[in-house]
């Protein structure tokens, strides 16, 4: 049984986000087990670095699966992008070890979200969030400064009561403005369920002069979710990379 | 009544092109003038700087129309793209001379097609035409030099029996290949009917090996479509820019 990784590529907009859900079948993983099972002849499960919400697009994801096939690392690439449909792109493919796993293995991943600030080009109108307005983008690169490192993220999450931890690191924030997009650039050891739109929101009301950048701090210590910004809507947040050693 | 000058872009994806046909309803013309009825409360013309065709995009259309409308600049562009489908916006308004026509008027346009020499990112899929290998860039742009200047290029056109001139003059040929995505663009006095797609497709069979440059020149001479390259799918194809004086 060989392990493959492979890098995936997906515009999100139809889809309910990466991870199986009962019997929606309109999962993106669902696609992938589909075209697996008709390759293999068999069941095959296959494990991505992390799901990704509905709506939510992805410039280079990692998955990998486990299989007994006789095709070759480029037959394999060739069948799943022959069956799989046409938003869905798998753009490289590796044989791993036996023991690598997607999620478990990652150690950190960079998210992107785009709000455009005026009507953006028709062409990449359902890759970013449109909201009127002008920022401050130096205020909100002073704020997101704040959240560089490891802290409690349970403020700037949908997470409810859980045991698990909520502490996170984030390594760096990168935020630009040029022709009408703002940009804002996340990598992190991990994120929880709606960490990166809601980090976001926050930064963006913050760079539209609705917040106090000392806000972040609060939010911080209070793990209070209430008082952090708008969850972002999905359309505008791109899964940009994962990383592993 | 004014005269107003719009600039537009569209994804052409799932119109039948610029100019209004019959019934349909499925042009972009037809969506336009819907929405200026609406505005205006009378039927209002809207005149293209060309029909684009099916399935063609444009990041720069120009177009204008006359109407009475007590709306400022800024209203009736606010106006156009409240009840335009997103997949059309207008970018630019003007007030125009009574007797500007964006047709006639228009002195050279700008066509880029854009073909995919490997499965492209997803994100793009719509604006290019897959066709995997390899190409040869500088044998590509010889051959374009011979199409530069004033020809008869009915060789290279869908135009049947006319007495119209099938004159135009070429200015410039640009051809790239970056990323794996090969881009002609080609500026001209105007253009015939596939004009662009069928030059597109004669220059892509010689930079495949697939044909001569030296057919450019019997193409031009014997005016004989039959022996000219394909012509390539409109999803490839974008209006880039119209000019006038």
């Amino acid at each position: 049984m060989k392990n493959y990784k492979i890098t995936v590529q997906y515009d999100g907009t139809r889809y309910s986000g990466w991870q199986r859900q009962g019997n929606t079948q309109n999962t993106i993983q669902d696609r992938f087990e589909n075209v697996l099972y008709k390759m293999c002849g068999s069941f095959v499960e296959i494990y991505a670095s992390g799901r990704t919400d509905a709506g939510v697009h992805a410039k280079r994801q990692i998955a990998n699966f486990k299989c007994d096939t006789a095709l070759s690392l480029t037959e394999i690439k060739n069948y799943l992008n022959r069956y799989l449909p046409d938003d869905i792109l798998v753009t490289e493919i590796e044989e791993a070890e036996e023991r690598f796993h997607s999620r478990l293995n990652a150690k950190s991943k960079t998210y992107e979200y785009k709000i455009a600030l005026n009507k953006p080009d028709v062409f990449i109108r359902k890759y970013v969030f449109l909201s009127e307005g002008s920022v401050d983008v130096s205020t909100m690169k002073m704020a997101a400064e704040k959240l560089l490192g490891k802290h409690d993220f349970k403020g700037f999450s949908s997470v409810g009561k859980t045991k698990k931890s909520t502490e996170r690191t984030i390594y760096s924030i990168d935020i630009n403005e040029q022709d009408e997009i703002l940009s804002i650039c996340i990598c992190g050891s991990g994120f929880l369920y709606n960490m990166v739109r809601i980090i976001s929101g926050t930064l963006f009301a913050i760079g539209r002069g609705e917040m106090n950048p000392e806000k972040i701090d609060e939010i911080l210590q209070s793990k209070n979710r209430e008082i952090a910004g708008p969850t972002l809507p999905a359309c505008g947040l791109m899964l940009v990379d994962v990383f592993y050693n």
